[in-house]
């Protein structure tokens, strides 16, 4: 079963909690025991698991990650001036699986799913694949 | 199928071998052909697969990790201290697929599964489901 | 199914455009709904999906993971003098999930899926794994 979303991301570097769009199609599904494939089909966007209680983890993650993958770095040669993102993307993944045990999304306590936006504001799609155990 | 250990560490950041724990699972289960997926429901731990010969090899990446993610950084927000762990978490991610083949973990002749623990020392949970093909 | 493919790496480090190799064997199995999952069973090498239609960005991303993860340090203890090699696969991550839907492996119009080579050239394994949806 694939599920699609479009997801509007506010801003040019940003992680948007898209957990629940997940957790809805889950129990929508009415799926027991399952893995399930999340995917933004971009090269500049990503996906993460990460906390989403507090959310200065994420302003630290961001501000983190462009230390080790700067916007601006002279030696780039791609023209469109976003190599970093493509970098973040790779660095995250683009698609992440997931555990689905008695209809409920295998997560922890403090973990969020987050669609990372390196290159926006965009319009960016998810993907939800599911695949059922017997 | 669902199956959970609770893995104690035993220092800040320390990589824990957990192949044999995963090995177990598979063949406890008597699973011919599968895909299965390991968890780590943290945010401050992940997952990794790399070689567990040499134990060299680990001390180079913790300390190369450290130096991509510094575990003190005054511009953090974060007021736990530990933002540099969840930084590390994302970049190895804590959700792995395996295939499994008649019967066996297939794995290079290389490589081990680790539990990366980077806010310790705390036991963790390790979390294996496993699909099984027709 | 188990599909296996060897790889030669030109280069000591240098991305492998498989994309071709993985959907051929998509289409071969005839699977109509599937997750699929790819590893390179080294600890060395990994794979990511990103941007294979301006050549510039693998360039890019190939110098800012050597940035990253420079290859001489000379803290390195593992004798091999490969850590970096390590520590990109860890980054990168050597097994990857992939969407099958109605026969087609499901990426995004720029998402090419590459083998990366970080201690080449050699010879590498490409293990493709599906499993199929009701």
């Amino acid at each position: 079963m694939l599920i699609q979303e479009r997801i509007r991301t506010p801003s040019p570097q940003c992680f948007v909690d898209v957990t629940h769009y997940i957790a809805a199609a889950v129990k929508q599904s009415g799926i027991k025991n399952a893995h399930i494939l999340v995917s933004v089909p971009h090269t500049t966007a990503a996906l993460t698991v990460n906390e989403n209680a507090d959310p200065d983890v994420v302003t630290d993650l961001l501000r983190r990650l462009e230390s080790i993958a700067p916007s601006r770095d002279s030696l780039d040669r791609h023209s469109e001036g976003n190599s970093h993102a493509h970098l973040k993307s790779s660095l995250l993944g683009s698609c992440h699986p997931f555990i689905v045990n008695e209809g409920e999304l295998v997560l922890g306590t403090w973990q969020g799913i987050y669609l990372c936006e390196f290159d926006g504001p965009r319009t960016r799609s998810l993907i939800i694949s599911m695949l059922k155990s017997d």
